[in-house]
């Protein structure tokens, strides 16, 4: 399982905070916890605390003087993306493009000069698709547009674009059968994975719907999550998922905690 | 979710001596207990304690003194059967049949006579299929032989057969398959359940383990299990993952606890 710790974006106070006071401890503890806690990625994420790319290469210049852990850009800003491409010292995860052609060309292509990985979410020009049909369409859009520019399915993590439960709850069975497909593209297959906070908003059971969505999405094949990785409940159900599905070898450690 | 409690087995020692000293009491609190707790049907079974029919009727009618809850008479003896049925107030659901000839032919028969439940394991005379193949072709047997005798669809449980997944890992995504493939069959759909506590056996994680297989099944269409109805986080689970299927109406209270 490749999870990408959500916790480095200004969308939370302490991070706003710390970026605008240019304090590198906020960011820097929660390099250090969610690297703890298991995160293969840290997304960085400024945000609209500014939209320069010097404050967005500052977070994730503080992150790597922290950890070694990968880096996620997270920005839909292509001139942001060239500058933070430059800074990070592995080759990191962009989050992301989507099948829009405006948004997929440059994007793309940023991440075929850098051999980087690329999250794909599947909307387009017409904005998120209602059906899993839709979402395979512009899945399969992404992915040629990678393979075009050199860039191997691995490099690509689809995203399916979680919806809320709670605002459109049959949403979640067209989410889960696309993932289904994605799986089928190439073998072997890209990275499939999702902002998993998204389909709990607004709920009152918001862990428990995070995890159980998560073990049926790893069931379909997903195998990365943009999630809370301090959420210990959350990263057992799915190395438990893993383990049911056969993909982690068993063993009766194969929990921490 | 068709909850079926597993607890009134005499393969628990209070059962077994509650059975032996025709004690009422622990059979009348485990009645009481699984039906708050949300199970459909409860689960009596009298196992090596005794060969006796009236042992086993018995055990029906001191737990229906106490609950007015649906019975799953849980023998593989046809002549324990034959007389189980007799006695139940409501009609049961029979725990159960295989597809091997010798026990489909007159478990299907009573099951017929009495317009009873019947759960359809998917063994047969060479035992338990190690794929899902062989469970698909052995669950249409069971199925259509129930339709000849004019048992419909929804009276029929199929049972993919649950292996642990300590000594037999790679099963579990072919149980899950199969389960896939039983939603299939008609429209309505036969239910599908299974002994789920085989899933965990012998692993030091089984509450956990439990749930997440459920989580799966549930989401390959499973609408039923034997299982410990007085695991909460289980039962929370089971709950959750309908909701997500978009089974059960969205309500911040669908969850009682």
């Amino acid at each position: 399982m490749i999870f990408i710790g959500e916790r480095i974006n200004t969308g939370f106070k302490d991070i706003k905070q710390a970026v605008t006071d240019k304090d590198p401890k906020p960011l820097q503890k929660w390099a250090r916890k969610q690297t703890d806690a298991g995160a293969t990625y840290l997304d960085v994420n400024l945000g609209a605390v500014s939209s320069k790319p010097e404050d967005h290469c500052w977070m994730i210049e503080t992150v790597q003087e922290a950890v070694d852990t990968l880096i996620c850009i997270d920005t839909n800003k292509v001139n942001i993306l060239a500058e933070a491409l430059k800074v990070c010292k592995k080759s990191p995860l962009i989050n992301s493009t989507t099948a829009a052609d405006e948004k997929l060309e440059p994007m793309m292509a940023l991440a075929a000069e850098y051999n980087a990985s690329i999250i794909g979410v599947v909307m387009d020009e017409a904005g998120a698709p209602k059906n899993a049909d839709k979402r395979v369409e512009n899945a399969g859009k992404i992915l040629a547009k990678a393979m075009e520019l050199g860039l191997e399915p691995d490099r690509v993590f689809l995203d399916p674009i979680v919806m809320p439960l709670k605002f459109m709850q049959e949403q979640a069975g067209q989410i889960l059968e696309a993932t289904r497909q994605f799986g089928l593209f190439s073998d072997p297959p890209p990275h499939i994975t999702c902002g998993l906070s998204n389909i709990s908003n607004g709920t009152k059971n918001k862990s428990l719907i995070n995890r159980i969505f998560l073990t049926m999405a790893i069931q379909c094949g997903m195998d990365s999550a943009i999630c809370d990785v301090m959420d210990r409940k959350l990263v057992n159900a799915a190395k438990t998922a893993e383990l049911v599905m056969n993909r982690e070898i068993y063993a009766d450690a194969y929990l921490s905690m």
